[in-house]
């Protein structure tokens, strides 16, 4: 009898271990846009998941990578294509472009104003506010190495890792919301 | 004895709750462009999954959201940013441009005649079948006063909720299928 | 007593079953963009995720599928329609091109030029290693007969399927990871 109880004790940890992982509160994210609005819109889904209780990853690959650059950043022992690279890409969130109706920089300057005045939070606030929340940010290292940019470049910012995709497919198995942005 | 059979009773339950979970037939979706390719897109997973007795959550939100204008729709007391994005989006699922080969506008009428020739449903066919069968609308609050859009100039849809990210991200989190288009 | 351990027997198997579902390690893609750097995306993740043991479904559909065509391959009874589109959209993995900063071709030969000297792989590469590696690719029927595409043209792959969008609702389904690229 003594046995059963055991058993039946062990079967409801079982269970419990499943039902945990169907609802494990992760998002992870892929973020290969480096338009402003979608950046924008990965912001507001990482910030808005955290808030609710969930822990949230955003990786950042090919055109999100330079989003992450900082304003005015240098870094030394550049060859000819990594230089042009990081002249032609956005430097950091503030450079980024809306992905229509950007006209020629008008559309974008008109997009900030109005979300000054809508009191939606910038770029630049969601990011510190991803600091601040606990969002984790994956940089995609082939990126980095593809368009040239090293690390002294990147912002400081405190939960960040450089990694491969296999790390990222590795949080997203474990994650109830995955986003390709 | 009776109480090990009660508890096994109980295990079973909770076996069946839990495997419900991992079962759950809901798909959600973030329509965030407004390409006329895209949206078509969604709306063909959208019904599809439908057909196939799943339950379906559409979530428009940025370039997404003035494809739910209604054509000719009307609102007063809009200020000037408004007007102008009222003016320089499309009006509703018939002003929707392809995302690429649009070429002025020949290239979506050119896709749009084929579609019609080969019997695939126009954009406003789909969103009457999508209200027929059920798919839930959800349109992002932020997107309407960002773009200065007002309920009234939006379409009539059956199951339509004015909502922000969390409201999504709740039903995401529940969901077997995520997609941001 | 028996019968209770029968019973016990009964609930693990039952448990594992369950389990199993929450970590079945499928993953499936809607490859809708036919721009060179989200294919290249598609692939490094479609590839790396079979490397980590990952069941991998991709999905090609609208602007994805003229990738799978043949260089130079023909198909006789096509219409004027047809015709058009086959020699607008892009022939085969080796006339892809970047969605930004393309500048006539020269950003997208740029590209290619730095993926060799980083010894990243090609898209011919990639879509080799798929092949190799198990990649499961699905052609979308609508987005075939839409571009008024034919089988002769797509190129040979071992494991290629024809459908709609229901069957690959199916394989999503079941998948832990969705994405829609």
């Amino acid at each position: 009898m003594e046995n059963v109880e055991k058993q039946i004790e062990g079967l409801k940890a079982q269970i419990q271990a499943v039902d945990k992982k169907t609802t494990e509160s992760k998002l992870s994210m892929i973020v290969f846009s480096g338009d402003l609005d979608k950046v924008l819109a990965s912001f507001v889904i990482a910030t808005g998941a955290v808030a609710m209780g969930m822990d949230v990853v955003m990786f950042f690959t090919f055109w999100g990578t330079p989003v992450l650059r900082k304003k005015g950043g240098k870094a030394s022992g550049k060859d000819f294509m990594s230089k042009m690279f990081g002249a032609m890409l956005p430097e950091g969130t503030s450079a980024v472009k809306l992905s229509k109706m950007n006209m020629g920089g008008m559309g974008t300057a008109m997009m900030k104003s109005l979300m000054k005045k809508k009191n939606v939070a910038s770029l630049e606030q969601m990011l510190e506010m991803a600091a601040e929340l606990g969002v984790r940010i994956f940089i995609c290292e082939m990126s980095m190495d593809l368009m040239g940019f090293k690390r002294e470049e990147i912002i400081d910012y405190p939960d960040l890792t450089y990694c491969g995709v296999a790390k990222f497919l590795e949080e997203a198995q474990n994650s109830r919301i995955q986003l390709f942005i």
